[in-house]
């Protein structure tokens, strides 16, 4: 019996709410473009799919989905070819925007960030007609559930004032040590997180340090991570590796040349890890090469599906290197495929990141997905498992609608909503 | 719906009939043992795989297959890790014998051998049990058939008087260039092979070139290969290397020292293929960093299945490697798996290898798998899409039980019942 073909690709972008979260760049805007992807089969299986939603991405996924149909939905390497130009490294943006910090912006990188939305639809289309599990069809689970860390960001309390329609957040403000330890203590109440990421390259590193500290007094037993996304310069890098080791489980992307990176881990011994400067299959090698990462984030949407997440794990076991997932701002489509394939990743050694907690009050599924201990449950249910709520899809579609303007995440905008002044930092920044 | 559990798994040791095939160590038995495994699940679906069936494999499967008992059927991944020590890389044979040209023996390779089969099983059990071909778990299929070269030995015309029992060969003789030439013809009649690989270390190197040069005349088109095992000095390395420069599309193992591979690709350029220097995942990065290998010939059976065989795909491609299969004697069901795998790996640009045309008048399949134009066509049949005959397996396990001496692979035994004082050659043979 073959499986049956694909007959239609349904797009639709979509504005999610977003908190104030402070980063190297700038803020995050009100609201951030996302697009929802449902594929529909001959036999009337709906598969869904989620990634980017700023302007390029959506244009890219219209070129690209009508060669979807026709294709049978188990031709789930094929579709992740769709759209593949052999020298596909043209750099679009050398300067890429805060939308990112996912290096340097190619047409590659692009076309892979909207096939992970084809295929994880297409993975869900493909088990729902089973009856399986996404995970069954990447090779089955190896755990029950998987962990994801505690994403705090500083932020501030609201949305600049000047800022049209911002949605209300809950979460208040965190603009230093302590700010961040009461935002820790509830997601901790929030999902029983058992490690804590904290977003950093927003304050002076010495600031930052004095946060995880603060983390590490308040929550002796949980692993820490920083992020500075390459915001320090050498210096302030070896500084902060010796100050904080044995503090953090690892810093992640304190410094953006891979040779500071190599740097960094050379006289300190410092873990890094990296979704800066390992971010495509053909920047795996250079890094390695100069162990300038000992740990890659991976993004499924961003190195293009599932069974890329899977390559890109099984290169990093080969090289002695670990594997975590790095995440952006999402929705519950995006969480549940990610929680599917690290289920069957048996190298998944640190706790995944997610930004769901900043946005599921606000999902599109008919049941949120909610953490324990910090994890995520597999329901084993046919896909991946969760229910789309087509109504809830329409609201945010109507809001990207009517939202003209915001077709594109830009932190640095968003921060000029405050302070009209302000300009892109010069890097290192610190 | 859950998985089916697997309730039994059977082991069935085999002898299977082989022809006298000549290489670095000495000449085939006239049978090779080989492993049959068969996983039943609750639901009465059967799944078959196929091994290494020489005692030291068969004893770590017997001690390994009731483990799989109670576990789902999909958990394809954790079947994978079962058995596995963290620190497996004892040493078993530092002077591994004629059965192998597969590296060092190592107790985690041996896990791998016998888990490919638990794997392959598993997969075809579940596959049959959602009516899917066992490429839709592995992502789908990228192509329709799969391509073979036509695998050329120098080989005697019958086994040595002196073998007991001995079976029949009706391929003829081929110890010179015309009778390799002769040898090609009949495969070529056989399966419609559009390329050719000699196995070579069986006579000294200017007589195997001489024979790709005869090849080279006789089918000016088809790409050709020559694999003597590691049988060269790194001097007769570098004279054959820019001998058949533009005469054949790679040399496979040519010298066994990972620095004399390298030395040989750094002064001549030739392309280098290996199932020798790069057989383990922790053999990869010495042989990449020292540019050894270009293309690295996998084996699902000693990769430890078809997920690994993926995980070594997807490093290949990183590292700017190709990609093709390697072959030992084997029946069908060893190649049906091998064709579903290799239906799924984009990357393969050569055509793979096998022993299958050898032992394809006595395949315990009901009806035996066939070459057009040297591909296999995938047939989308459920699992592995191929049909055990239990009467032939029961056939050849008799054969098993009733030649007690006929428990190991061993070429050089088999050469000493021609030659009496036949002994191991000294390496480098030539
Ligand atoms: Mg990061
Ligand atoms: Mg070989």
């Amino acid at each position: 019996m073959a499986a049956p073909r694909i007959t239609e690709v349904r797009l639709t972008p979509i504005l999610i709410s977003d908190a104030p979260l402070l980063n190297v760049a700038g803020v995050h805007q009100p609201y951030a473009p996302r697009l929802v992807v449902e594929l529909i089969t001959e036999t009337g299986t709906a598969g869904f799919g989620e990634t980017y939603g700023d302007s390029a991405y959506l244009e890219l996924a219209e070129k690209l989905a009508p060669r979807l149909v026709g294709m049978p939905v188990d031709a789930v390497n094929a579709i992740c070819r769709v759209g593949k130009d052999p020298g596909g490294l043209r750099v679009i943006d050398p300067n890429p925007d805060a939308s990112g910090y996912r290096g340097l912006l190619t047409t590659e990188k692009q076309r892979l960030s909207v096939i992970s939305a084809f295929e994880g639809a297409a993975l869900d289309a493909f088990g729902k007609h089973l009856g399986v599990p996404v995970y069954d069809l990447l090779g089955g689970k190896v755990r029950d559930r998987v962990e994801y860390s505690g994403y705090l960001f500083y932020k501030w309390g609201q949305h600049p004032a000047s800022s049209p329609n911002a949605p209300h957040d809950s979460w208040g403000e965190a603009i230093d040590p302590d700010g961040v330890v009461a935002l820790a203590r509830k997601f901790h109440d929030y999902g029983g997180f058992r490690s804590f990421k904290l977003k950093g390259g927003a304050f002076p590193a010495e600031e930052e340090v004095g946060a995880i500290k603060a983390l590490r007094g308040a929550f002796p037993d949980h692993p820490l991570r920083l992020d500075p996304n390459g915001a320090w310069s050498l210096e302030t890098s070896l500084r902060v590796a010796r100050e904080l080791t044995g503090v953090v489980e690892y810093l992640e992307d304190p410094t953006f040349r891979l040779d500071d990176m190599a740097e960094v881990h050379r006289q300190t011994g410092m873990t890094l890890a990296t979704n800066m400067i390992v971010t495509a299959t053909h920047e795996i090698k250079p890094a390695f090469d100069a162990d300038a990462v000992q740990v890659v984030l991976s993004d499924h949407h961003f190195w293009g599906g599932l069974l890329a997440t899977h390559d890109l794990a099984a290169i990093c076991a080969a090289y002695g290197k670990g594997i975590s997932m790095h995440s952006n701002t999402h929705l519950g489509i995006s969480l549940a495929t990610m929680t599917h394939v690290a289920a069957t990743v048996p190298e998944l050694r640190y706790a995944c990141d997610t930004h769901y907690p900043w946005q599921a009050r606000e999902d599109i599924l008919t049941e949120p997905i909610t953490f324990a201990d910090g994890c995520v449950e597999l329901s084993g249910k046919p896909g991946l498992g969760v229910e789309v709520d087509t109504d809830a899809v329409a609201r945010l579609h109507e809001r990207y609608v009517k939202m003209p303007h915001m077709r594109n995440r830009d932190d640095i905008a968003a921060m000029r909503a405050a302070h009209p002044d302000y300009r892109r930092p010069t890097m290192p920044k610190y």
